[in-house]
């Protein structure tokens, strides 16, 4: 059965815990409902974004150049990506951005597809992103750790997803490629220790925001050819990208950044205007009432704790992955999502990630409610 | 080079002619800066559309209930396609639909692709959305009517573009397959003659009301099965569909219809509310004026104006389409894109269009003033 398609029903108590098998950001609505909110408003009359084109002199003609203002904004606030010298390119969400990316890089008169490798656990998406229209152009092949070749496309997810973990990419061949999926690179779910700059960076207004719904993903880029090739994707695919999710998209940055400005200018207290405050002020005390449930249950386990400095908040502070990857340590569990669903907790099983069946995902951005019916189930599990 | 990254600027004269080599419907912007524009402008604020999820009972997932009933509504209004007893799906315009379509009708474990036909003269963007990931899964094989085999999938587009045409399936096994791509079927472009009740019929807002850039397209589907299959082609490949997109479709697309009922009911006059009298007004206007022009020139043709009853606007029409497919008649012309570029007048040739290159593609849905630029230049060619 699909991830997407559960069965999930809204506002009925037992079935709310489908959601934590998605990684669905609902969290954040309640900042998007505060002070914030108003000028987040997007207001698009009836004659506006008509045309497929948005900037006919960029390689990316269906980028909104509003948008890609407020990416390199963002990105010049909190330092976590290099943008100097860097294409941005927009795409329907990151999964689009992805695909673009095994296009750009995929030798298109190859003899076989390519190897497109992740270490184990990886993103659950990655295998079918790649391998659902049976491309000859790339092929799902494991983990990179066990992989033995020159020719590969390595996707790096740093902090991974299923697992949290700080990674950098395992196979050093000079023919292969890597793919940075960046997602969770945000001051909310881990320390901002470095201005990165890989060659291809993935980020996704969903996981920095909370904005799952518009759709919206954008590339850094340094090489103009691959970045050429990547647009072409968007293009061939979908005729570029909605204006209206961009103008969105945008707009919901820019108030971001705006919110950091202003603060700044005011001087004010409280983080009810600062996106990443707020957020990692929550995701802190679910990780804390998370790790409490875990030792009063006694017989999970979670990854260590990760503590750094942040450049973008001078200050250290521990990590606060978007996921939980909750192990089981008792014997008898031999399939821990099976075991949790009897207990009304429902996850993704590790096997989706290339690991095994006594670990699980577990959300951590769902809404107060999911997530506090969540804990208090776990903590009574003997 | 790729008919979207043309160098085309804005602004100046020379290159206003680039236009009309793409089907931008700009020509409908006047429209929805008159007096409907007003009703169709969106607002959503920054707490809104957060999810990945619209509606989880519905096998399409993301699909936004009110995008639901504003193309079931505009449906019911026109009468050119049943909805009763079909799913409606989103995409990301209706390239993405297409792609979802063949993804649902293609064996995924059959020995070779399936193939992909068509009628020569088809869409230009055909092929290539069939072949650019190399798919194991379909393979493009051109002209409908050169087609040997009882396994394919055959596309009918309907009105045809490029040349307008009224079109059926040529193919006829009980093993083949069909999908309508009836962007084109609306009263603007030629009469209403049936309600059309084909298995898998495929719209977007792009054609029908000019929003090209919002990238919302959707598809009638009568089997639930192959409609569950396209909705995990959106899913796997964009994880659904911007609900920001979806809002801006559905506030104008009932704008049109809401145009229609208040306009019986105050019984007023003038067409500034009714989007499909207005285009048709407009349209039939400008298939004037290319028609004069042919006939001034002298060198040049067009297919047979054809008429017929429209049961929507209750009335005998001519047909106006989208594109104008225009042959030359002089011997020495033997590259009419090449020719006409020389004119300064940018179309696409009709080899892209499994055609000879004696014929061009002209977009009739750009600006007023690229329009008349375009029939003036042209009526002087000798």
């Amino acid at each position: 059965m699909s991830a997407f398609t559960s069965g999930k029903k809204k506002n009925t108590k037992p079935c709310v815990m489908y959601l934590l098998r998605r990684g669905d950001p609902t969290m954040f609505e309640t900042f998007w409902r505060g002070p914030i909110g108003e000028s987040a408003t997007l207001v698009i009359p009836g004659y506006q974004t008509m045309s497929y084109f948005s900037d006919v002199g960029n390689l990316c003609w269906f980028l909104e150049p509003g948008f890609e203002r407020e990416v390199r904004r963002l990105h010049s606030l909190v330092g976590n990506a290099a943008v100097e010298g860097y294409h941005v390119l927009v795409g329907t969400g990151s999964s689009q951005l992805f695909q673009a990316a095994l296009y750009a890089l995929a030798l298109p008169i190859a003899d076989a597809p390519v190897s497109v490798v992740s270490t184990t656990p990886f993103y659950s998406m990655y295998p079918p992103l790649t391998d659902f229209l049976n491309s000859g152009l790339y092929r799902w092949a494991g983990d990179a750790n066990a992989f033995d070749g020159n020719d590969y496309i390595e996707v790096i997810c740093s902090p991974n997803n299923p697992d949290g973990s700080i990674r950098e990419a395992v196979l050093k061949s000079k023919s292969g490629k890597d793919i940075h999926d960046l997602a969770y690179y945000w001051p909310q779910y881990t320390p901002i220790t470095h201005m990165l700059a890989h060659d291809i960076m993935l980020f996704t207004v969903s996981k920095c925001t909370g904005h799952a719904g518009t759709r919206i993903g954008w590339a850094l880029v340094k090489d103009k050819e691959v970045a050429q090739k990547m647009s072409k994707f968007m293009e061939q695919s979908t005729i570029g990208v909605s204006k209206d999710a961009q103008l969105r998209a945008a707009k919901v940055l820019g108030a971001v950044t705006d919110g950091y400005e202003h603060q700044l200018a005011a001087a004010a207290g409280g983080d009810a205007n600062l996106l990443f405050h707020y957020a990692r002020r929550k995701m802190a005390h679910r990780w804390c009432a998370l790790r409490a449930a875990v030792a009063a249950s006694g017989i999970f386990s979670l990854p260590n704790e990760v503590a750094g400095f942040c450049t973008f908040t001078k200050d250290t502070v521990t990590s606060n992955p978007a996921f939980a990857w909750l192990r089981c340590e008792k014997q008898e569990v031999e399939d821990l999502e099976s075991f949790l669903r009897e207990n009304k907790i429902i996850t993704r099983s590790g096997t989706k990630f290339g690991a095994d069946q006594k670990v699980v995902r577990i959300s951590m951005v769902d809404t107060d409610e999911a997530f506090g019916i969540f804990v208090n189930r776990l903590a009574t599990i003997k």
